[in-house]
């Protein structure tokens, strides 16, 4: 048996939840779970209290427009002009069951069997996944040190088959903002070659920039850009399936075939919990952000015990520190020992990587959005407390083969 | 630009939608809307103050796992136990976005690029959209008068790269339930072939029969079968999107890398939801069915009055009634001029069947669920007195081109 799935991998995320199995964690010492990319705490309470009063609503029970409730569509479209300035319409807005989906129906309606896609590694694996699911060639963009990828490196890789560039930023896993200029000029690129340019802007409520992340969206529409966005992280709603789609209405018409057979639509809760949130929660966004970056402060606070050890940081922001670690052994084993010896469930560079790229075995990603100050002070003193090769049997043993 | 929605066609439900945009209806002939297999009424009191409920709990509003949570596997593997009969385990269960997206997952876990699945005609019109997306050929199986697929003539169809055969019963848009010989001979014909028979079971609760509908589960797991499921119609969820895969748990460990990509996870809320319909519904859900085959036997009684005008019933069961009509018009001609002539709408037949088939423009789907018996004689009424030839300005262009 060949099939689309039996040409990717397993989903890491619960694959690292399988490594807790059998782990013990004493009491002096939790699990301090940084593998997650998602809040782990409930939306805030006045939307809550909304989200209760919707279930009231019939129509809250029943199919909606595929593309979307039509009041989300625009009142996202007016916060979207407001953050990216330039006139954003409603009909440029596709409501998605979460943002994931969002970039598999982007793809559905820009690729076939073949085509190629160019993404910046270290990678969202989920984006690699679907690419395989698709049919659709991911072409690995090696970024340089600081994580941000080149344009003209981009160029390099652009064949008759490529057919769009996916960039996340803030970055999933990086952490890294990519700066305004990086993505006027993959825009450019794309423009250059007929090729759109999806932005996954998912992590965008907790950019450390204020104002505009770049000027793609100034002038208006643009038909070479795709963005997506999702409203799991900014308002708490991961179990609810909310994120979107902002592309040119014909895309759209595209999209709207992959969502009706994939979704039929999106939750109908989550939609309504996302309107309320769009009119109501700024300020506490705001507040939620703040905390981010205080987190995001610590953890720089707390590096220099870590660098002294021989680690390194590559990239910080939005949820995530992505770290080169100092052990000869690879990042997918040494991952495992974390849980059972220091009491840390992280994800390895090598799940963010094509399998013949050897940079993956380096890197760690902490996602340190559900950790407070002290328990990132806690998590770098046993991430340097921890010496791979003197700890381990397996370590020893891998020496020894 | 070529690409994977490009080689299908738009959302029927929408487009139908899109008709009624400038229609008029006057208050002595409102719209009777038969063309949504969907409730549109809300779940019952208990159920909406149970989920009420469950958004007290932080878990509803996080990520779970891909393939559902475990109370609601463990509960929905019990039910199906009772209901079909032999054994049934949790970890043969995947709770999925809908099931749409129950089709869509098998399907990627089963077939690449060029395969083949084999639907009978006139078929579920999602079903060929996601096998058109996913580059499977959806290869038609023609019914005779009484809409039953002979296992025999499907034997005639399987090649090389023929890798399942999709049925669903009671049947979406032919009403028509399958009898459990029928479905046994499917079974043996994929088994000595190695293929798999997917069952779509999303009206299973509307099953005039009492008692398994079949007897394929009857001594536990079977390899070459998968079943789908609806929570959507027994429970009125269809906004909160939840539905199940039934199949062996290698077959389901495929499907978990599709839904992790294009779901993350079912809705909370309506995983929630389900399990409490499944445990305290049951009464409620026979109530439920008991009024649609009341409205069943509405039909029955005024299909005379349109048998007379030269129309025929060649399906009635679950959702649907499924009628050849008397007219020299052209099925989707003839549906777009039901809004506006007569009130109604309906799919035409050309929306279940391949373009190349001309049995689609003979044929309209009645979706009965949502008009009662008063409504269900307005119906009849109305296409009694609805003469296409006569009426219709339209049909005159028609014959004079």
């Amino acid at each position: 048996m060949s099939s689309r799935t039996e040409t990717t991998f397993a989903p890491p995320v619960m694959e690292a939840r399988r490594w807790l199995e059998g782990a013990v964690f004493p009491p002096d010492r939790p699990l301090l779970n940084v593998s997650q990319a998602a809040p782990v705490d409930p939306p805030p309470a006045p939307l809550r209290a909304a989200m209760a009063e919707a279930l009231d609503d019939p129509a809250t029970h029943l199919y909606g427009p595929v593309l979307g409730l039509p009041d989300l569509r625009a009142e996202l479209a007016r916060s979207w002009a407001r953050h990216y300035g330039g006139p954003v319409d409603a009909a440029e807005i596709a409501i998605t069951a979460g943002c994931n989906q969002a970039f598999a129906a982007v793809i559905a309606a820009l690729c076939t069997e073949g085509d190629e896609v160019i993404l910046p590694t270290p990678w969202y694996f989920n984006h690699k996944m679907w690419l395989d699911m698709a049919g659709v060639t991911a072409v690995p963009l090696a970024t340089g040190p600081d994580l941000v990828p080149d344009a003209d490196a981009a160029a390099a890789l652009v064949t008759p088959r490529t057919r769009a560039i996916a960039l996340v930023t803030p970055n999933n896993p990086g952490g890294v903002e990519y700066p305004a200029g990086t993505l006027r000029a993959f825009r450019d690129l794309a423009a250059r070659h007929g090729l759109r340019l999806i932005v996954d802007e998912t992590y965008r409520d907790f950019d450390s920039r204020t104002g505009a992340p770049h000027d793609l969206r100034g002038n208006g529409p643009d038909p070479h850009l795709v963005q997506l966005y999702s409203f799991s992280k900014a308002y708490r709603l991961t179990g609810h399936r909310v994120g979107a789609v902002i592309a040119d209405p014909g895309l759209l018409a595209e999209v709207e075939k992959f969502l009706d057979t994939v979704a039929i639509c999106a939750p109908q809760l989550g939609q309504r919990a996302a309107l309320w949130g769009l009119r109501h929660l700024d300020q506490w966004v705001a507040g939620e952000r703040a905390e981010i970056l205080d987190r995001r402060a610590a953890i720089e606070e707390n590096m220099p015990r870590l660098a002294e050890r021989g680690w390194r940081l590559m990239g910080l922001g939005a949820y995530f520190a992505y770290l080169e670690h100092p052990f000869a052994e690879p990042s997918d084993a040494l991952a495992r020992r974390l849980v059972h010896e220091a009491g840390i469930l992280a994800l390895p560079g090598t799940m963010f990587m094509p399998a013949d790229d050897p940079a993956g075995a380096r890197q760690v990603r902490i996602a340190f959005a559900n950790v407070d100050r002290a328990a990132i002070a806690d998590l770098f003193a046993r991430l340097a407390g921890f010496d791979a090769a003197l700890a381990s049997p397996l370590a020893t043993r891998g020496a020894s083969n």
